[in-house]
């Protein structure tokens, strides 16, 4: 490739100011090295994560910056010692890591992966501490305009129920915030068998939509005096089986553990809080049987389990085209947005090259 | 038996009002009804959680109210309709029942049953509303003053390890506070072959005996300035694969999640807080892998499983005669109720008749 080992100029949307519009701009991109994949990304979806980095709330997020974490491209060049993917490769840059190596890699127990946490965190390459993704190599023929989805939202709401929560055939499952993520988790829900799946949402025009996901029932909390736990403990005949939080309201946290079935229920906290949040509840909640967890990008692995997701998105066994509510380009990225707070926008994918 | 059907006469240990010596009296107690059985009871430990009613605090305490709930005794007689119990059994009267027939006993997934609580949490017996527990028969070659203890604190520290966090071979633990439950916890780790053991107490005085229940390390929180969950995550790389929570202290409770492993460490709370107090903790330790449940008698069910671990004690596949650090009479309860609050006592066993 005639770019290859050079510094390139690529279109970005650049964020240089919290909640400021963001600016199209040519950017720099110097060249993959050891270890490192330049990738040229074709799609991407906005998430609330962006949104919430761009408000200026995030601590870890770091002015100017390039939102987008639900991508997908093509791969340019390579760093040298990199022999799991090569250019012309199609993949999905994903913000998990995958090292292999590391203690939580070899664990078994968990997707999250020790190595480049440090870096990242703040925003650099581990190299030269001047890239935060770790890229999985997928099907050539998937339509990266789609598979941008299993980059973030989608995986996680799937893997939160399959993963993380390990929901049974039979079980009543609550989902609080019918969004992309919440309705992934319903769908999850659903292939693994639930026999009602409560959505709960303060709008109402959620709900007409969330039933091709899965939904059976709905409550909207705005429409009941007495604590949304206390609507679902009476609505179940003592409380859910599995509970899942994909708000970001840590007082829609305690109430997802409080509505699940003493002696069982298990509630899984998918929502990203505003920095410096907390979450409380009584103690009894957890000794008389009720589980707390949380999951990050559902559990899955990243190099290892996105592939498969690709695949099984191909035999039409996930959803994805479903989420896609708008299509956009680069340069209506400030649009896109605006739209990410429209209760009618689940994802709106924006195509970078066009 | 001569005094079957009939009201009889017996000793107790009358707590009149909260913090105020008990009363030795004769108390009268009626023929048990239809289900009913009533227990001569010979011998009695003290836990925390009678000194924690007895000081007044515990919102379910009712006064005047016959404290002791770790007891073993011989069934007097029993009411109609009682199969498996007969005049003359040796048995332990356990707080959590088994009735065997609720959705909570049938599922499988807990240990508490839903039947009597409504009753027994307001202190009446179900048939009429006017007995908390239920009885399970034990090898009548036990020795009662012994194996009374499996009425609450040891099996609640064994189950918790065993049946809650279900510790794996080769796992490192933290037990924080060392008295009875928490060396329960100790010896309950060191059977499923956990390979550290730190025990965290604020008394250094534990620290010998506890190396004997298991414990291979020892912290004491007062030697130092970082935060106690700061130097078990640097003591261990990372932090702990299980914590106990074996206090009833909600800063503790936070303290033990948060020295748990990211991605995987698992938490349990085994104490009781006072009423009204709350854990809380940030989302993203939930959110980065962490576990966060608790245990109510370990997660052992009453009737099927206490006669079990008797046997384990005839055995000696667990310990029982270690905890008891201290044997006085029913006429001495109330300096059994200051030695509770000495460092150097475990258990205190009462023996009722002498
Ligand atoms: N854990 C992870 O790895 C991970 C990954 C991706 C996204 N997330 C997080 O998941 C959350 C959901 O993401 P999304 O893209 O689906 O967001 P979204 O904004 O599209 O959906 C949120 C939904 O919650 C509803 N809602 C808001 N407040 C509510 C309340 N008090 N009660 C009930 N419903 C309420 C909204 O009406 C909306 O439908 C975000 O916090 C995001 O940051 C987490
Ligand atoms: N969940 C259940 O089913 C169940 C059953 C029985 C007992 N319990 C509860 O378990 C708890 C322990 O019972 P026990 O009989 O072992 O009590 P205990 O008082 O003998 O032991 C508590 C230990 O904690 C230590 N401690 C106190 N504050 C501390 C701190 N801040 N940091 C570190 N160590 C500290 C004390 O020095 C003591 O050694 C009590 O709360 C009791 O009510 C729960
Ligand atoms: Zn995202
Ligand atoms: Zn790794
Ligand atoms: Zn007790
Ligand atoms: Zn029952």
């Amino acid at each position: 490739m005639a770019s290859e080992g050079k510094v390139i100029t690529c279109k970005a949307a650049v964020a240089w100011e919290p909640n400021k519009p963001l600016v199209i701009e040519d950017v720099e991109v110097a060249p993959p090295q050891a270890g490192e994949v330049r990738v040229k990304i074709l799609f991407t979806a906005l998430c609330h994560t962006d949104a919430y980095t761009w408000s200026g709330k995030d601590p870890e997020g770091l002015f100017p910056c390039i939102l987008g974490h639900e991508a997908a491209g093509i791969v340019e060049s390579v760093g040298e010692g990199v022999t799991e993917v090569q250019p012309g490769d199609h993949v999905i840059p994903c913000y998990q890591a995958e090292c292999r190596e590391c203690k939580f890699c070899k664990s078994g127990k968990t997707n999250l992966c020790g190595k480049v946490r440090a870096a990242t965190g703040v925003g650099v390459m581990m190299n030269d501490r001047k890239s935060r993704f770790s890229c999985c190599k997928i099907d050539p023929k998937a339509p990266l305009e789609k598979v941008c989805l299993l980059g973030c939202g989608v995986p996680t709401g799937l893997g939160a129920v399959w993963n993380t929560a390990k929901v049974e055939a039979g079980s009543t499952v609550a989902v609080f915030g019918l969004g992309t993520v919440g309705l992934a988790v319903a769908e999850g829900a659903k292939t693994a068998g639930a026999s009602r799946i409560i959505g709960i949402d303060i709008d109402s025009n959620k709900f007409e939509r969330a039933k091709n996901f899965g939904v059976t029932e709905f409550v909207n909390p705005k429409d009941h005096e007495k604590p949304i736990q206390q609507i679902l403990v009476d609505l179940t005949d003592g409380g859910v089986d599995y509970s899942f939080e994909c708000i970001g309201n840590v007082s829609v946290m305690r109430a997802a553990l409080e509505c699940c079935h003493k002696g069982w229920g298990t509630s899984v906290i998918v929502g990203v809080a505003a920095s410096g949040q907390e979450i409380s509840t009584r103690p009894f909640q957890l000794v008389t049987g009720r589980v707390w967890k949380g999951t990050a990008f559902g559990g899955f692995k990243s190099r290892s389990q996105v592939p498969w997701l690709v695949d099984k998105y191909m035999k039409k066994e996930i959803k994805v085209d479903e989420y896609i509510t708008h299509n956009l380009t680069l340069g209506e990225i400030n649009k896109a947005f605006d739209l990410l707070h429209e209760g009618g926008c689940l994802r709106c994918v924006l195509s970078v090259h066009t």
